[in-house]
Formats: C-alpha cells, sequence, structure tokens
C-alpha cells in the first residue's frame, strides 16, 4: 500500500507535518482575487454550510454574520490545497500554522462534523472522488511495523505526559461514574474487560496488540491469570516488560514482540522458546488493535484466535468503529495513524462471522472515548510547552488538531467504541446473563491494586 | 415468492403436513434391494456419519451399532423422498409416522446436528445445490399476512396449553435464574426489555409484531407509557385487545392490525384515528419480528423506524439469529413458518448500517431460548392428547418435531437470539452504561404485577 514514507520516519521534529506544507505561512500573498472569493463561498457550501466563518488572508470573509467560530487561511496557497484535498491540507495547515480557528477547537470541530457529512451526502460524484479519502484495508506485516512504530515509537515519555499514569491506557477508559478521573476510569476499563472475559485463577490468556501491558499486568495482577502479550512496538514492549519486572509480575506476563498473526503459528515445533511453550488459551484479548487490522486482514486475525483460543474459551475484541462504513479521514490516516481503517459494525460482524465465532456481547462506549479524549487533550494541553520544546510547535498543533478532532468525532457520532465478546461457535461454557459484569462497582476491585506510578 | 399454498390453507386438520407424505406408511414394500442398502449407507455419511443408525423397512441398517438412537424409515417411498431432499422429506415423513425415531426426539436432534453441519461442509457441489434450502429474502405485504396467519392464527387457544399462562410470550425468555419457572422467565424478559429500553411514565412506545400483546400490555402497566403496537394477526389482535379491555389498560395500550411497512406512513393526514393520532415515539421495539421481515426488507423497517422514533429515542430488536448466514431449514421454511429468514450478524447490522441507526448493545440469548424450548415443548406434550383430539395426530407429529429442533438448533448453536439496543445516530441521550439493567432482580418488578390468567 503505497504511502508517503518521508511522514514515519523516525525523527523527533516535525513528524506529524513533516511535509511542503509546513513551510511558515506566506504573508505575501496579494488581495484575494474575486474568483477566489466565490470559491471560498463554493468550499463553505460543499462543506455543508456549517455555521462557521472562513475567512481569507485579505480579510474576505463567507459564511454567516454570528457564526462562533472564524476560520482564517493565512495564504493563497493554502487555499487552493484546502480546494484540492480539503482533509488533509486542513491538517497540515492548521499544523503549520496556516489555518487557524478562532475559540475552542473541540468546540468548533463539533459544529463542522455534522455540517462536513451533511454536505459529503449532497456533493457531486466529481467532487466526492476527487475529495474522497483513501481507504486501507490493511497492511502486511512489513508496513505494520513501519505504521506502528510511526505512532506508539513517538517515546514512551512523551506518552506518560498525558495517559493515565495508573496503567498508561492508549484506549477508550469506562467511566463507570461521569466524576471518574482518567486513572479511575482507565482501572473500569480494565475490569471491565476482565469481568467480560470470566477470567479465574490459573487460565491462560492470550493479548494481541498490548500496548504498554497495563491490562496484561492487571489481569495477572487481579485475577491470577498468566498472559502473553503480543506487540510490534519496540519501544513498548521495552516498557512493559520493564514494568512487569519492577511489578514482580515477569513470571506470569510475558511480552512478546511479534504481529498478531503469528499468535499460535508454531504451536508444538517452535524453536522460540515464547511460542514453543504456548498451549491455547481460556481468553483471548485485542483492545485496540483491530484498527491497525484492516478488513483485508481479519481472516487472518480470526485464524489466529481460531488456533489459540480453546474451544470452551472467550475472546474479546476493543475497537473503534463507525456506524456506517468510510475511510478514515485522509489526514489522520497520512499523518497520525498510517494504514489505519476503522470498521462499521457489518465489517465488524464479518471478522466473526467468518471465523464461526459466536458473538456473545456487543457494547458501545462511544461517549466514554469522547470523556477520555477530553481528559487526554487537558493534560497533553498542559504540557504543551514541554512538548514543543522535545518536539515543536507544528507538532504540537498536529497533535492536538488530532485530539480534539477525536473528542469531535465521538461526540457527534462520527466514531463509535464496540466491545464485542465472543466464543467459538459450538461453546456452550458461555456466561449465563451479563450481571456479573455490574454485581460490584469496577472501580472497587482495582482501585487501589495497581500503583499509581506516572 | 412461490410457496406451497396447500399448506397455509386455514384448515384445522392435517395443517402442518397437508401433503402426499402424510399417507399412512405404505407396509408392503419389498425387501429393499442391494444398491438401496448402499444408498442408505452413502446417505449417513452425507449426513456427516452422525452417532445413529438408519435402519429401512425390512431391518437392513446402517451406522455404528452403539450409536444411542435408530431412525426407521418405513418404505422405499421415503427413503427415495429422504435421498432427493432431506431436510423437507424428514419432518414430512416424521409427521405422517413413516419415520420414527427411537429415544428422545431432543437428544437425537442434538447429536444430529453437528454432525449434519460437518457434512454439508464436505458435500459434492452439485448435492450442495440439491439439497440447498430455499432461501427467502422477505415476503410482500400480502404474503407476509398470509404467512403470518399459517402460523400464528392457529389458534389462541391452541397456544394457550403450552405457552406461559402470566404474558402469553411466543419468544425467547430471560433465565435470571436458572430454576426460574416459563412464566418468570417470560416476565424476566419483558422487564429485561423495559429497561434497555430505558422507559420513563408518559413515554410513548411502538412495538412492531406485538404477538398477544404481553409487552405492551406489561410496558403500559409498569411503566406508565402509551404503546401503539403492530400486528398482521387477527386471532392474536383480537384476544390483545380484550385482554387490555379486561386489564383496564385499553386507554393505553392500542392495538393495531396493520404491517410493520405503513407504521408512521399517514403521520398528520390520515383518516384513520389510529395512524392521525401518531405522533414520534420515544421508543421503537419489535421482539420476534425480524424472522418474518426478511433481508429484502431491512430497509423498509429500518425507514419505518426512522419515521417514528424520535431524534433522541431508543429502539430494540429482538430476533432469532445464527453465526453466519444460511437459509433457515427447508421444512420448517415449508411447514411451520412460511417466508422466514433468519439473520446472521452481518445481515442483522446491515439493518442498522443501512437505516443510519447506531448499535448501542447486542446480547446474545441463544441458551434462553433453549431453556424456554425446552419448557415449551415439556407443556406441549403434557397436552398431547387434547392437541391430537382437536387437530390430528401428524400435527403433534409436526409441531413436536418442530419444537424438538429448535431444542437443538439453540443448544448446539446452529441458531442464536439476538437483542440489539439502537439509537439514532446524532442521539447523545444515550444510556451511560448497562448498569440499570442489573440494578435489582428483572424479576422483582414484575413477578407479581401481571396476573396470572390462563
Amino acid at each position: 500500500m503505497p504511502r508517503d514514507t518521508a511522514s514515519i520516519a523516525p525523527r523527533r521534529q516535525s513528524r506529524a507535518a513533516a511535509s511542503p506544507e509546513s513551510r511558515p505561512p506566506a504573508l505575501t500573498s496579494t488581495p484575494a482575487w474575486p474568483p477566489e472569493r466565490r470559491l471560498l463561498a463554493w468550499l463553505h457550501r460543499m462543506a455543508g454550510a456549517p455555521a462557521i466563518r472562513l475567512q481569507l488572508w485579505d480579510g474576505s470573509v463567507t459564511g454567516p454574520d454570528q457564526a462562533p467560530y472564524t476560520v482564517t487561511i493565512a495564504d493563497r496557497g493554502a487555499l487552493y490545497q484546502l480546494l484540492r484535498s480539503p482533509n488533509i491540507a486542513f491538517g497540515d495547515l492548521y499544523a503549520s500554522g496556516r489555518i487557524t480557528v478562532s475559540g475552542a477547537l473541540d468546540a468548533f470541530l463539533i459544529q463542522l462534523y455534522p455540517a462536513l457529512a451533511k454536505g459529503a451526502a449532497s456533493r457531486p460524484g466529481w467532487l466526492a472522488r476527487l475529495w474522497r479519502d483513501p481507504d486501507r484495508q490493511g497492511a502486511s506485516e512489513q508496513d505494520a511495523r513501519l505504521n506502528i512504530h510511526h505512532h506508539y515509537d513517538l517515546g514512551n515519555d512523551f506518552y506518560r505526559l498525558w495517559l493515565d499514569s495508573a496503567a498508561m491506557q492508549y484506549t477508550c477508559a469506562y467511566y463507570e461514574e461521569t466524576d471518574y478521573s482518567l486513572e479511575q476510569a482507565q482501572l473500569s476499563k480494565l475490569e471491565h474487560v476482565c469481568r467480560k472475559l470470566c477470567l479465574k485463577p490459573g487460565q491462560t490468556v492470550i493479548e494481541a496488540g498490548c500496548g504498554w501491558g497495563g491490562l496484561a499486568r492487571y489481569m495477572a495482577r487481579h485475577y491470577g491469570v498468566r498472559v502473553k502479550a503480543f506487540n510490534i512496538s519496540p519501544e513498548q514492549i521495552r516498557w512493559a516488560r520493564e514494568r512487569a519486572q519492577e511489578e514482580g509480575l515477569a513470571d506470569r506476563v510475558e511480552y512478546i514482540e511479534d504481529d498478531y498473526r503469528n499468535i499460535g503459528r508454531n504451536i508444538g515445533h517452535s524453536t522460540s522458546m515464547s511460542t514453543r511453550a504456548m498451549t491455547r488459551c481460556d481468553a483471548f484479548v485485542s483492545v485496540g488493535m483491530l484498527e491497525h487490522v484492516g478488513p483485508a486482514n481479519y481472516a487472518s486475525l480470526g485464524q489466529a484466535i481460531n488456533r489459540v483460543l480453546k474451544p470452551e474459551g472467550i475472546g474479546l475484541i476493543h475497537t473503534i468503529g463507525r456506524n456506517r462504513a468510510a475511510p478514515v479521514n485522509g489526514w489522520i490516516e497520512k499523518r497520525i495513524f498510517p494504514g489505519c481503517h476503522v470498521p462499521g459494525p457489518v465489517e465488524l460482524m464479518q471478522l466473526f462471522e467468518e471465523s464461526d465465532l459466536s458473538v456473545l456481547d456487543m457494547e458501545n462506549l462511544r461517549l466514554h472515548y469522547a470523556r477520555t479524549l477530553r481528559h487526554w487533550r487537558e493534560r497533553f494541553l498542559s504540557h504543551r510547552q514541554q512538548v514543543s520544546a522535545e518536539y515543536d510547535e507544528t507538532f504540537v498543533r498536529a497533535w492536538d488538531l488530532y485530539l480534539a478532532g477525536s473528542v469531535a468525532g465521538f461526540t457527534t457520532g462520527t466514531m463509535q467504541l464496540f466491545q464485542v465478546v465472543f466464543a467459538p461457535a459450538a461453546s456452550n461454557r458461555i456466561p449465563q446473563n451479563r450481571r456479573h459484569m455490574y454485581r460490584h462497582s469496577a472501580l472497587a476491585s482495582g482501585a487501589n491494586a495497581v500503583e499509581a506510578k506516572p
């Protein structure tokens, strides 16, 4: 799958917008010509006529006078980039400061998104094709490593600035109570997932895409299970192993730097210690990895699950989703999560249906993710200067746009968050009902258990 | 859609097998010829070689000696019918007594079904085509009336013999505790559905496919809502109205004899009292109707929902499903539920995805339906003589096969039961989590509330 490989080069500076658009604003544009003002008005209409003002470098304006937000386009080149490829250009231009937005960025995007959806539905065909975001159906093993490296190896110190200190979770938290802190909500999420998996002491769990390993350690510590956790991010794996060592869990949690496609591949005849020791597991869990898998690889993931999950085992997949299948925003896919694909419910069910897995339970936690993202963004912005010094201002603006855009996506329903519990089709060892998930507060069990080590 | 219209004629006698196969067994068949014995062995292999013996009219046998069940084929004609169209022939021949099964029918079918699935996967293509069940994608409004009439208008007295006396529910119950009676479990189901809908006093509910109206009355009585409940079975509507009158609920529950496709069609300009008074509803619910809708009509159902559900409303669809899309067993579709289609999860999600509804929650209650069906079958068999006198023995055997087959289907995972909660895509008035469904026993609220009037 062709990608802008420049954007994933492991440089610490300007990675989020390492493109020509990151040049400083051209302040020398001559006043807008009348056709450019008309193009601006047309752009506003094609964007679904949001209650937002668009302003050009010379002060020309389109959009309602009373609009609470004004988007300023700093130069002529920026306008033409926006016209050609609005999603990618908006992100790059915002990151480089050639587009600015008056007012709160997340509130602005919450205003914008429903209009964009309306606009997209009524655009002429040629324009829909021109502005279409690329649809990534799944990366090869090699590309997957580059994709994951691009985002997750930005530096553990960076993520520690704004993720929760309790379990370093970079996925949707579970706000069982709306006043939970990020730490409380992330522990509740871990507990909620464990309850859905009906874990029992002595069981074995395989986790695909384990991030910094917080769920694996939580399961081992609180549920007495043994975990093999897979991930292809070297930075995350390194950190996860150190933490397991420090917490005395290294004998129960093994972090394996390998692709989900290789899970269970070598049962019985491998020379690698990790895979040789692999037996079938009681539970299979994957939290926040499916977005990087892509529908073209769902069958491979299903095969991995069927290779390792016991006939009476249980599994859970937690993933960002959508109400209707559509490609991810082009800028997000290009700059933030290369290769990423967010499934609609039909695509998601194809994973289970084609792998002969029975769907037992599906929960949509969309508004929990909106809240999680607001928490992350608050913390991120509170460390703005530090991040800017370490990376640069373009990086900060790009990440702020990504976080604010995600707040808006989950708030307006552009994005969903699905947790799906499943079992092999022939299993009757399935939970009788879901009461066990709610018998006690999900926090009570875990609140003081995982030590906060920021 | 062409159907055997003879089988849906509203005659009280022999409706389940009004076909040539219902002739008495031909006791005059000459001994089986060697090629017929080989065909029998081949049939056993093509059925996935189950641990079941097949025996011909002259005592010839195939299958393992120690098999716990023996299927006896009473005459030559029966063997050839089985070879030509095993699903339909097995049902018809069992109903007419030309096939008999030693041992418990449900246990026999539980043994048989996994083998059949294995056999189907390895059959040669020509045979798979020959034996394929017809795939019903959805009936017209007119056919739907005939289909529904065929099954649900068999007579209210008949269903009262074996459905629960508390709410006359002909859908999967909810056994919050495994020792619940059928009555307790059906009330728990009604309560579980109401909780999922987050009903509040004064709200309005539209129900599509209301059966004998038990859910509508439960909602009105226990949640103080007003309900408009649609159904195209005249027998069920008549009974539902009488009960609402008797229970003093007629001012809050209106039963409307109309197709789901017409729900909300005439808002504002109808001359019918029912539809003129229709305003948008807070909740839309449909329990056990989708099986009769068919994927070709899911868009129509989605349109009906979008016409009537408030932008901040909530909905629930409860339906039989499967893990993988496939046609319904040909005999069930021909004799028991004409026109019926049971969706896989992908088909089911298409309903929501294509109607821009957001899936909030999905629960699989498969084993609850297996238990419900065991309860129904026990009661049915305890009234065997009465049913035989009213209808005939062929009818009794056909219904016993249908009920036992359903027990087996839900026990072995051939069939699933999905409850899906959904909301319009833009709504943020969605439940924060699912704890409200589990705060108290679902029975506590309803147990003594709906009077038992058998």
